[in-house]
């Protein structure tokens, strides 16, 4: 039997489930408390407009009758903001009393706190966090292949059914994710390190370079545009995920906070005349990041490779750096990672690819025999 | 009359610059404490031993000699570690005195006090920074394109000859910089923001990641990889750096020091029950940050051009990303940048294409033409 899931709340990840899970065979049906969102969804493939949402077959009004529980779904996603999450969950759970119900917000113990404290039945609720966002939101975002190789958390609560969980399992694997399960404190304290914590820190640093004249702002270089890239997020929707995650977010802002106190005092004492011990400090401060660096997992959720880095001048002319891949292709070498480095007022830029040690040699002849300029 | 430029000092810059010298036709001479290290400089084409350099044709000691003033340098580069910058610079001014004497640190203010305090003829000194490192260091990283687009600043003391000042404007112009001109304070302060507070953040976010489970660290995205990028660099050279920048490094930190201490107790007050203005606050630091994110210059030092970007669906196969920027470059589409997103445990990546707004539309087009899933 085809599975029925109703998608409540069509912006980014609403819509990119919804086209994903459809071009699945599941049928999907679309809620969004905005007719014109929700009709977008529709004609963007992903699903028919659910009953009682404007503009749907039966042109009826939102309340519960007979013809919605014949109709009624065995999954619901609710892909609402965070602040609203948990209230609509509840109410999709009272709504729908066989259904299981999911959200896909990026916190998860404020959501199922909200739940039940709206007295919505726990046992048929899941949480999700697919780690799928981009830096552009709403429904005309939305792509199909969203949630494909990424991660998708499923948070259950310690009263949620097996079957509920596995409904959720279902959906995440449908849609090409990887999945892995978490209680919600474990996720939370995990996403205010890997996601919040980060975010907070690339917009401080961000923010510092408000005040600067042009010719300082001029000297930034891929260091600094590497670490502030995601500072251009969205303050209403991350003021929302940190509000949500408040808690531990903080723990670790604290902790940051302290290092952060504690080279201060180092620089303040290295400006001065004696400073026994501060420059340990601020090395330590260094290789302790060097140390949980080394821990990100390299591509494919692997454990951490060292890739070798090889750099090629690339000219600043259509197809040049796809000439430069298609010769490494040529040459049996995978590309790892790239950076682009572009030269400031000169016509060329400055490629860095990352491929296994083993292939770095060969790719450095190879690349060198079809007169590329490389350098490892 | 060639120039004859004597490099003190064989790591990454000094090599570097004698390879790019060199090729331009400059004469360069080469000198370290390593005679290792000199000698591997000079097999890359970096110049000849210097007089008194062990190894070099005279092999003599590095005592000053009647034969030393009749092959004196026009310019010394000292290439020494920051910390010995200064005193090495104090050296070479007294011991070549007709000759112009710059340095390379990345800190300018430190360098110049104690090329004072040493006695140094400050009218023959002139600081330059070219801003090429590379995430990694030594003789054999070295690159005759280092300097090639980059920026380098030259940085005068106010005793500093005009005729000085225009030979080193004339080797960093010679090896491709884009020379600036900035007195020190306004260097340090400058690399402060841009350079040196970014390097402690990544390093302390990426402290964070010591402790954490794998299944926890296996939610890390590309965000959190950015942000981090540089937190793999060498605590050795950058302890040396940012305490050679104490008091600009410090200054900065403690602005971002005193905004943190606002989330967290913005944080601290969402997570009790009433929170009158924490939302705001919290808004404000992502505010904020998008507002210093947007003065980064944009490609070639432009202004900053809001790029349009292009997501495509690659597979991880040897060449095909190669044949999706061929396929671009065969519509006639630049590419300003390129983001990859590897997929956990999937087969493919997801390369976020960015180009100007006016191309995107067309880029779309033929790419689905040619076959590539694509989205905008």
């Amino acid at each position: 039997m085809t599975t029925h899931v109703l998608v409540v709340g069509t912006g980014l990840i609403g819509t990119s489930l919804g086209i994903a899970l459809s071009r699945k065979g599941f049928r999907v049906s679309l809620s969004d408390p905005s007719p014109t969102a929700a009709r977008l969804a529709r004609d963007l493939g992903a699903g028919q407009l659910a009953n009682g949402q404007p503009g749907g077959q039966d042109q009826q009004p939102a309340a519960p009758s007979a013809s919605d529980t014949h109709d009624a779904p065995d999954v619901v996603v609710v892909a609402a903001p965070p602040d609203v999450a948990g209230a609509v969950v509840a109410e999709q759970l009272r709504r729908w009393p066989n259904a299981v119900v999911t959200d896909v917000a990026s916190v998860k113990g404020a959501i199922a706190q909200a739940v039940e404290r709206a007295g919505g039945d726990l046992g048929r609720y899941v949480g999700s966090h697919p780690m799928a966002g981009r830096e552009r939101s709403g429904t005309m975002a939305a792509r199909a292949d969203l949630f494909e190789g990424r991660a998708w958390v499923v948070v259950p609560t310690t009263a949620t059914r097996p079957d509920a969980i596995q409904a959720v399992l279902g959906i995440a694997t449908a849609v090409g994710s990887v999945v892995t399960v978490m209680a919600a404190d474990e996720h939370d304290a995990a996403v205010a390190v890997v996601s919040h914590v980060p975010q907070v820190a690339a917009s401080l640093v961000a923010s510092r370079l408000r005040d600067l004249s042009d010719p300082a702002v001029s000297l930034a270089g891929q260091g600094l545009r590497d670490v502030t890239r995601i500072a251009a997020s969205d303050p209403r929707l991350w003021t929302q995920i940190l509000a949500g995650n408040a808690a531990a977010v903080r723990d670790v802002l604290r902790e940051l906070a302290a290092d952060l106190a504690g080279v201060i005092t180092a620089l303040d004492a290295l400006d001065g005349v004696d400073a026994p011990g501060a420059l340990e400090v601020v090395g330590r401060a260094i290789g302790d990041g060097n140390a949980g660096h080394a821990r990100i997992p390299g591509k494919h959720g692997a454990a951490p490779t060292a890739y070798a880095v090889v750099v090629v001048v690339v000219p600043d002319t259509p197809g040049a750096l796809g000439h430069l891949l298609t010769d490494m292709g040529a040459a049996g070498v995978n590309l790892e990672d790239l950076h682009l480095e572009h030269g400031l007022g000169q016509p060329f830029g400055l490629a860095e690819v990352s491929v296994l040690p083993s292939a770095a040699e060969h790719l450095l002849t190879a690349l060198d025999e079809r007169g590329w300029r490389v350098h490892d």
